[in-house]
């Protein structure tokens, strides 16, 4: 928990963590909590002088943690709920966050290309997630952004499948969607490979959903709104009548967490700014026949999109 | 997100889990949202006749999520605090989920004892920790139930340590905490190795780890309270002079999340009761020297704790 005030900033931790602050924290007092955060922070407000004023994050604070926030502040603090001041800070990377966020999507897209060859049939999705996990580490990374999806044949049309021990098989889709964390940034990377000789309609839908992520970084730059990046996504997935087998919105902002603002969805009125990161990953689902979904992070220049993820967006048939 | 109303449940979800909650959910009807959750469960409650009183989980609501749930079903509800009421409820396990938080405990326990034989100088933390992971998935884990933790020589006194590229060395301690999710419950076992032939001292922490850890198991019965769990681990410490050493409190609840209702923290006033699953695990870090931390998982029956984990507690020097 980090209190701001004016010229100093103090982070309240507790002491599994005494040695770990010592050593990484910088522009901040170090505070080690006994019992709670929430107390400890309270009785650092009740030291000051005056009546004071304190925003907090209500994005992220709990009715719970609130009241008991004010119950041991007392009648000294006014809280005042702090928007998404945080959440817009976060949104625009500076030069050094983007260096080591192109870092953390290299990583994605290396640990992406070792484990094709790994892609076979009679492996289970669980050995496949697996694997990308352990090239994660091994490249560094200290660990996924978020539970990898590895989701074969009908599955692969759960856009949000958790991996199972169902075996790979011949003629599937399988949709691997992964990301890596590396000094503390989240990379997020998806692509969908083919198990043998794609049927021409699987193909179709490919080159569609290629098409579709396309449009959707050709309109992106400063001044734009998030719902027209959406927009131009979803325009190009009804030429095809697949529109309505686009379930979920066209990409979210990627940072220190792996969602973030903005949010790339339907009619979403952000404006995108400069040195945004977010990803752009139109996807269709057929129930039954399975799923498509490519996805890339990309920074928001005056120039337009800027890939961050290096791994090609061929349709591979392994 | 789930509402409870007399006889029938609803789950919100979104178009990213159509096919998965057609699948997996049974018990409640499936409503899946088109602009967000809070709206979908505000205009349901809107539809509904009378006036209503509707409680909510305020540990897990934030502040902006009930301004919204507020604003959007408007003066039909009044919002009640829920307290702690599901917390309570996932606290005590029934058997089959009990059954369940077994195979998870052995598992995780069967990962420990076949990254063994890697635990070697000259690997990384980093290296370590992707056997571990990929070991709990080829096992049919569905992953890590927390971001696992290798931490070697000194920085094995850091007692949440996320591994890094470091190198394990001769005459070092490494401290691995790992967990793993089978079936959507979680397990979580600490066990600590010496690289190398160990010192005295090292010995003599390590058992006094041991016995602090036993004697915690020892009072765990229905009735006792979580402070007491917490102060018979403390007390068999001070007698080696390491109370001051050990900075955390002695474990917590365990299932579908990894912190659960209890802590097992001092003054902790929360009674146990049969059913309960808790982890045991008092350490000791000493900056500079590096820390020893001992972890099972324990079930409260009425003839005390039961460990789920099953790895031995044996000091290896390897």
């Amino acid at each position: 928990m980090l209190l701001v005030e004016g010229t100093r900033s103090t982070l309240f931790t507790d002491s599994r963590y005494t040695f770990q602050a010592r050593k990484e924290v910088s522009g901040a007092r170090i505070h080690i909590a006994k019992h709670g955060l929430l107390r400890a922070a309270s009785e650092a407000l009740r030291k000051r002088r005056g009546r004071l004023q304190v925003a907090y994050s209500p994005n992220q604070v709990t009715v719970t943690q609130k009241g008991t926030l004010q119950a041991l502040a007392g009648s000294k603090v006014r809280w005042v709920r702090g928007g998404d001041v945080i959440e817009r800070l976060r949104a625009v990377k500076d030069l050094d966050e983007l260096a080591v966020m192109r870092q953390a999507a290299v990583l994605i897209s290396e640990v992406f290309s070792g484990v094709v060859p790994k892609i076979k049939t009679g492996r289970s999705e669980l050995h496949v997630a697996a694997e990308i996990e352990y090239g994660i580490k091994e490249r560094g990374g200290s660990g996924p952004s978020f539970d990898t999806i590895v989701a074969s044949g009908a599955r692969s049309a759960w856009a949000h499948a958790r991996p199972t021990a169902k075996q790979l098989r011949k003629n599937e889709l399988v949709v691997l969607d992964h990301g890596a964390i590396l000094r503390g940034y989240c990379s997020d990377l998806t692509r969908t490979v083919f198990l043998g000789k794609a049927p021409t309609r699987t193909r179709e839908m490919y080159q569609a959903v290629l098409e579709a992520q396309e449009a959707a970084k050709s309109v992106v730059r400063p001044g734009v709104t998030a719902g027209e990046v959406d927009s131009a996504a979803r325009h190009r997935l009804k030429r095809d009548g697949l529109a309505g087998y686009f379930t979920h919105s066209t990409g979210h902002g990627l940072g220190i967490e792996v969602h973030e603002m903005p949010r790339l969805g339907r009619g979403e009125k952000t404006v995108l700014e400069e040195g945004m990161v977010v990803t752009i990953e139109p996807g269709v689902y057929i129930e039954g026949l399975g799923g498509i979904r490519i996805e890339d992070d990309v920074v928001v220049t005056s120039r337009g999109a800027v890939d961050l993820t290096s791994a090609s967006r061929e349709f591979l048939e392994l």
